[in-house]
């Protein structure tokens, strides 16, 4: 989220957002606070129950859906721009999350987007893509219960961006996006598709889907739920809703992991000694001296090691609060300290993912039909 | 041709042109004179004799391959919004004409223009289109040297336009088309896909291709040209080459016929009373009485009738000389008795043109998999 100069919040899909005050969104943007929804799941993901999902658009109707064990989707996806990091980590989470409650998950290769807006070209993304299905395959995903396909071999889904094209003016475009070029728009006319694929009559027709997304994609959202309005009669859409999670912190402490700084993230491939030295050199929300961050307790929540245990890495809600709190706010921990064993839980974690993993190249090729 | 307030010419491919002086054009745009390779044809069509096609670009690319026998291909296509009318009819001739003379043909549907830019639904586009094929076919296209297909189904066009995109930025769209909705800039890189198409490997690899096209479609070309250069290195293009025929005249002497007045042309489907009656109430260039018009000769450069002769209906040119100077200068024949004749070989071609044409349906539905 940057300010431009008329003093309005932007959010951009295609560059770096910073959101420092999510309350700001509610008003400006309508997204709605998540919160209030919170206590009608039956069984919320750890994301939602610890505030990282902080708003939505919609999210009743599939809520509705899965009350009554209705049919509705979940959509989202990864740019095959290199290796699964922890933003896609998110999203795959609660695409699976979704899954697992019952909805039918829809995973997208943009490579389109990869090629569009990063200049990767099909080849290149092919190659990353295997390794990202590997990836969210040994996190849980079902590809029996879901669709995994890239946008340049999904025909339905160029299609879809061709029929919308005409309903979108050049001033439409700007506004949203700003002065880019054609690759960019068509991209964005492309992910509208992604978005409506699960109600084409080939899926069984209009049904609630949701999209977790982080809020910096919240464009396209607007965009596409624009467009399932106004083809409305054509197909019949649902309105998508989505969730929306605030953006883990860079590891140097900034608004945003970016992949143009590798010490600012660590993908889920990295050797043991890299994600040692990151984590070792990341900014913490730490006290000058040791005796000062006892005396007064240190600030998580300026903190990318406490976004790292809350986004990902403790799994029981108590070790969070726990570690707020007490360990750091309480001063009862030192950054240092902490540093070692965010680093031992990551590293286990990788390894027993990367386990995993290996085992699920082949059926990611199967799955993306590379020889 | 539009003079813009800044006093430059513009084309505009997506509405009315007017084209008083022709000579503008090698100025202006580069457009290179037909004329001097008129003498290295060895066969040339009518319409190359005549005068009709006055300019084109890179065109000896195209002759030496003719020459040398090369091979090369020929591009065109229609917008399936209504029956083939005397424009269309023009390109066809020329991409037949080419492909008798040893080119491959490509005839492009353009079902996705016709969707974007004149909002045709792909159902009734899909009608049109099997007559349009039966005209062709009737025109004396052969489909076993040739490929014709849909926009909609041919995915490698559609492929190309979205590799081309990041290669065009919204200023040149601008510059090119106006300011537009995104239908009509994605139409316009479904087109450079079109025109580029016959290069594929697919369809034999790089190879030189003309585009025989009405030069209120140069703007198309332009773009082309600069995308063939951009992605020589991925698909190794040769430069599309380009003739240009002059627009035929409405009816009512305006310099272009527009669907929007249907006064203004005919189709090849109408009804022989229909046809008398648009030509009888053409404008011509006679004088106010026949007295006059015997002592002063009419004006053919102003005169639909005469333009109907000289681009369709006269098959000699003898034929097209001697009205031109002798009949029509010279006052040797009166606008009713011109009008007379005309629509009688008018009616002749197209009771023969229909008779062929109802042979074709089937087949046209065949190349076109319409059920």
């Amino acid at each position: 989220m940057t300010k431009s100069s008329a003093g309005k919040t932007m959010l951009n899909p295609f560059g770096v957002t910073m959101v420092e005050d999510y309350e700001h969104l509610y008003e400006e943007f309508g997204i709605q606070p998540f919160k209030p929804l919170l206590t009608q799941i039956s069984n919320p993901s750890a994301a939602m129950r610890r505030g990282v999902i902080f708003g939505h658009r919609d999210f009743k109707r599939v809520l509705d859906a899965m009350k009554n064990r209705e049919e509705f989707a979940v959509m989202s996806g990864i740019k095959p721009t290199g290796e699964f990091h922890l933003g896609t980590l998110m999203t795959a989470r609660e695409v699976i999350y979704f899954q697992q409650q019952g909805g039918t998950a829809f995973y997208c290769i943009a490579d389109i987007e990869a090629y569009e807006d990063n200049r990767i070209s099909f080849e290149r993304s092919q190659k990353y893509a295997v390794g990202n299905v590997a990836d969210l395959l040994a996190l849980g995903f079902d590809p029996k219960k879901g669709y995994i396909y890239q946008q340049s071999k999904e025909q339905r889904v160029k299609d879809l961006a061709i029929a919308f094209a005409r309903g979108v003016t050049l001033a439409t475009m700007k506004a949203i996006y700003g002065e880019r070029h054609m690759g960019l728009y068509i991209s964005a006319l492309i992910q509208a598709g992604d978005i409506l694929l699960p109600q084409l009559e080939d899926f069984g027709g209009p049904k609630p889907t949701v999209v977790p997304v982080g809020v910096d994609q919240d464009p396209h959202l607007r965009l596409t739920r624009d467009l399932a309005f106004k083809f409305r009669r054509r197909y019949n859409f649902i309105p998508p809703s989505s969730t929306y999670h605030k953006l883990i912190k860079a590891l140097d402490g900034s608004p945003k992991m970016s992949k143009r700084d590798p010490m600012s993230y660590f993908t889920l491939e990295e050797k043991p000694g890299v994600i040692s030295k990151k984590i070792s050199n990341a900014f913490t929300g730490g006290k000058p001296t040791a005796e000062e961050q006892r005396r007064l307790g240190a600030d998580p929540d300026v903190c990318p090691l406490y976004d790292l245990y809350l986004f990902h890495f403790f799994e029981r809600d108590e070790d969070v609060a726990k570690l707020y709190t007490n360990e750091c706010k309480g001063g009862k921990i030192l950054c240092g300290e902490d540093k070692e064993r965010l680093t031992k839980i990551v590293l286990d974690f990788l390894k027993e993912h990367q386990r995993k993993r290996r085992q699920y190249i082949d059926k990611a090729r199967e799955i993306l039909e590379v020889e």
